[in-house]
């Protein structure tokens, strides 16, 4: 009666999820039960449920971490996709400033053939750059005619014109850019009311 | 007997990997043996046997896919970590010819006032473009006058000049580009023999 108690004891201690230490009550009585054969029926029922449970819990815990797994995959390669996707906003965002003074010192009347031969090479620079930014997913966003589109277009003009549509672009201000299928800079341009 | 018989055999198929089908054999057993106490002895410690086995192999089971889960984890930010460092790499390559052509186009003498003028301001353009690679990460590599390094430098000539040290750079004949700690164009350089 004795050794049962003991048993009995260890059994009840074993509650919580289970862990190395656990392990050895089943060790215990599966030996006791060797050779004692009186102490089996109360103690095995008992080892069995909680060995059984141990089982079904390591079990549950493995499923749970195989779902992360999948999740943490899954995650990855979609956050790896955005972040190709996107990778060149940060130099595209500092080049846009680049690209309106590129505009701005072009803007010239050339009369000496001097300057009207430069400004043919600068042109042709200006032209390549513009093909390097499309080659990464930047287009500029159309502007004058268009409808108005607040996700595309900043208004910081409303006039009344003739010949124009009611929320019709009448003229741009300033580009605007898209990086793929990201606003990078709305265009800033002047609406008719 | 002829119940015993039966799980005896069930035991017996239970050698695999455990999965959920098996699970009911000890299911079983242990409702045997709560209404049939001479067949106890026989089955118990195997089924005990199989149920530890089956708690450990899920365990450890547990164990190798947290691992894995740490490792991919580990592995995603690493990942992210380069991408992140090499991203604007594409846009920097494709951009490399428009400053070749750049510099090129503003190696102009002028003699006119007006083109004096266009110069100077598509001169300011240039060095805001070379600012805007440079926040990126973008860096000339340096040549006249150092060593030659072969993962610097691509030699295309070699001389015998004096005034030089054997392996010294002697001249630039086309400027080399790091990204961060990562050569994306050698220098062409011309090398003292």
């Amino acid at each position: 009666m004795n050794d049962e108690n003991k048993n009995t004891e260890e059994v009840t201690q074993e509650e919580s999820f289970p862990d190395e230490e656990q392990e050895t009550v089943a060790n215990e009585s599966a030996a006791d039960q060797a050779t004692d054969e009186e102490e089996v029926m109360d103690v095995i029922p008992e080892d069995i449920k909680k060995l059984k449970q141990e089982a079904e819990e390591w079990k549950n815990r493995t499923l749970r971490v195989q779902a992360d797994l999948e999740n943490v995959r899954r995650r990855n390669r979609e956050e790896r996709e955005r972040d190709a996707k996107y990778r060149a906003q940060d130099l595209v965002q500092s080049l846009l400033p680049v690209v309106d003074n590129f505009e701005r010192a072009l803007q010239v009347e050339t009369e000496s053939e001097e300057a009207a031969s430069l400004l043919e090479g600068v042109n042709m620079v200006y032209s390549q750059f513009l093909d390097a930014l499309q080659s990464e997913g930047v287009e500029v966003i159309k502007t004058e005619g268009e409808p108005f589109d607040p996700h595309l277009h900043q208004a910081v003009m409303q006039v009344e014109e003739d010949g124009y549509e009611s929320n019709q672009i009448v003229e741009e201000l300033q580009k605007g850019y898209m990086l793929k299928d990201k606003v990078i800079r709305p265009a800033m341009v002047k609406v008719n009311a």
